[in-house]
């Protein structure tokens, strides 16, 4: 039994030094968030199965854990059609569906512009896969209720901010409109009923090149006409035959209504150019991120309504977290229809670039005390320092004092002494000896 | 459905006043106990049902909720002969089940004597009752490896500096030994296998007294000669006939291993007697927290095998934490004995008494924009803010101005300014207005 004691399978646990890196970056973002004005909240962990496998979570629904009723009995077993009817129950698989339940159950007490911060994990079945865990928190900011860009612009400021304060440097925001991939894809003579097939194609562009998103578009028999109209935008073309993984997208550049739609072709949505433009007026006069256009930029969740983002990093081949509006969803549990938008830090992802120091342990102070020491003196050196703002950790006079020294050293502490039965009950006379890293 | 929309059943929302306060607390408990030397750890908030459902947990085991397994068919639920076939995963019901898995899948990487902290939310299927949830947080410190009473001493200051940084004054710590209980009762003439129903009892003795508690045991069956000894300890004699609520023990007095021996009869565990004391001189050199011995302190998990203590408050009917030594559990899923003591502080009886400042918000500003503000202006303005460390809220300027004030103000902010057309981008131009609470 000894050797198989593990976590529950895809899920792990968490050691003090990361964990102590973790609550660092959280506390971080948590505190940029809130001086952009945001409020965090917390919900449940679970929700009523009737809400959380209603449709609005996509294929994420499919991965949700559900919750088992309580007191069933054996005839309750046999008379179910199917497992859900044994569950009331579910973890959640994101944090919007949450949020849209919240909000219907909270309207009252909120103000009529509500930025959301919600720093918490998530749960997916997923098969489990070197670096991917079952649970993982998300760190999301949402704005309810503000149908202007203002609200784009708040939650790009705000992440870009984030980000900055986490010392990940060198990211970009990727930017596009779900109004202008719809409009384009009208202009380019693709059928409505096809734009989610045609959608997933473009989405490759990155991973298979504009040569493999004709190939694939092509042989599930879309026009040829609308075909040929996709290869002559010059966006399309602009992005290469091949491959191009993690290439700045070619149409980086002054983002204006007029250069949005010089890379486009005629008939896109003026709206959606002007609300483009902008975001990135307001973005560039207030933020340092660099905004780039990305016109075969789609996001996944078929729930976008208005302008999209992803978080792009240089030395990556994946975003560290995206977002958009999704007007229609927040409304309904509320049975109204409710403007939103939300940016969504992939905390998981983050974690292992991020570059804070230590924190707290530039002092941290380990006291070493013999057998025969006298518990009274021992606990009130370590009260003493600790009033001083130190942080303490006793260990007994260990054999092997070298391997101890290393462990301490490890675990962040940057000094120690020694305490015996004739040390006097004041840490300023013990002698103390710095524990240095190895370098 | 619109009025429906609650969260689960037993389960509540936490709104952004109250998450903003609960993180001010989670904080300063994460950071005093990292200052004492301990490390925080995470676990999953599930683990495998064989282990939750494996008896460590007592009644709370009942109490859980389980999580299905994926993928399951009409068959399965058909073949299955009890619901626990079904599950795989149940959601924690206290966090040291969790800590004796996390040992034993981690000990490797651990120091020899680990001192944790667990600051999470555990789910408890209770009937739902008036400020009490399905969902709660602990939050606990442990010891592992440690056999001598200076984990005991470490926990305690811990605790009580704990409850001293979080403004939560007058709190004693009444302390007790397992040993002591059971030595008493054998040499009080109670047999054995009486003694679960006889600690039952003498627990209820704040409730119904004594003449309740010797009723209750002459009831089950008690022999009168062992009755006749309890009412002739002197510990027990001092407690009073009726109901005593909350009343501090009278045995309360220097603790030394004679002075507490004088209130008890002979033969009590001599090694259980100067622990205490230990304890008690250790505890007094170095915090300020009153140690009160309280002989009919019971705990009611009966993992317990030595020091027992709880926290009380003098206006409060109900304890706001407590732990033991519980030498037997941490190894149970490592098949070897290891030394443990731990004590939880119930943070939801904590957060309404904690008194805090209120962190950020003595500078948050409200910048009330008129529509036809540029946006570009009025993010310029809040980027300036912001990188002066000040919480920014944008809102429109609203028709009534007075309602939006008022909001700002309940909300924590403490001043406001318009920004309008004309505005320049620069904050120290602005007419700045304070927001006075309500008095």
């Amino acid at each position: 039994m000894a050797s198989a004691v593990t976590p529950p399978r895809g899920m792990r646990d968490i050691l003090p030094t990361e964990k102590a890196r973790r609550e660092r970056v959280l506390a971080t973002v948590r505190s940029v968030y809130r001086a952009h004005g945001f409020d965090e909240i917390e919900t449940p962990v679970v929700e009523d199965s009737a809400r959380l496998f209603s449709g609005l979570g996509g294929d994420n629904e499919k991965l949700a854990y559900a919750v088992m009723k309580r007191g069933l009995t054996v005839d309750d077993l046999a008379a179910a059609t199917s497992p859900l009817d044994l569950a009331d129950l579910g973890l959640r698989f994101d944090l919007t569906v949450p949020l849209a339940r919240f909000y219907a159950s909270n309207r009252g007490q909120l103000p009529s512009v509500f930025r959301a911060i919600q720093i918490a994990p998530v749960w997916r079945a997923e098969r489990p896969q070197k670096g991917r865990y079952r649970q993982f928190v998300q760190c999301d900011i949402d704005i309810i209720g503000e149908p202007g860009i203002v609200a784009e612009v708040e939650l790009i400021t705000a992440t870009a901010a984030a980000l900055d304060a986490l010392g990940v440097p060198g990211c970009s925001i990727r930017i596009n409109d779900r109004r202008i991939l719809t409009s384009m894809l009208i202009a380019l003579g693709f059928a409505a009923e096809s734009h989610p097939a045609v959608l997933i194609s473009l989405d490759k562009l990155d991973k298979i090149g504009t040569t493999g998103v004709v190939a694939e578009l092509a042989e599930r028999g879309m026009p040829a006409a609308a075909l040929t109209a996709l290869q002559a935008v010059p966006a399309f073309a602009a992005f290469g035959a091949e491959a191009a993984t993690h290439a700045a997208p070619a149409a980086a550049q002054a983002l204006t209504a007029e250069s949005i739609a010089a890379v486009l072709p005629a008939g896109v949505d003026e709206q959606a150019l002007a609300d483009l433009a902008g975001i990135a007026a307001a973005v560039a006069a207030s933020s340092a991120v660099p905004l780039v256009f990305d016109p075969f930029l789609v996001r996944g969740m078929g729930y976008y309504t208005g302008p999209i983002f992803e978080v792009a990093h240089p030395e990556l081949g994946y975003s560290l977290g995206g977002g958009g509006r999704y007007d229609g969803m927040i409304g309904r549990f509320l049975g109204a229809d409710v403007p939103a938008t939300g940016f969504s830090l992939g905390f998981e992802r983050l974690i292992d670039l991020v570059d804070l120091d230590e924190g707290d342990d530039a002092a941290a102070s380990a006291l070493l005390y013999d057998a025969d020491v006298e518990l009274g003196v021992l606990m009130t050196l370590k009260a003493q320092l600790v009033a001083g703002g130190v942080r303490v950790r006793l260990l007994k006079r260990p054999k092997n004092m070298k391997a101890a020294l290393d462990q301490l050293t490890a675990e962040g502490f940057a000094r120690f002494a020694v305490v015996g039965a004739d040390s006097a009950a004041d840490a300023a006379t013990l002698d103390w000896r710095r524990l240095e890293p190895a370098s």
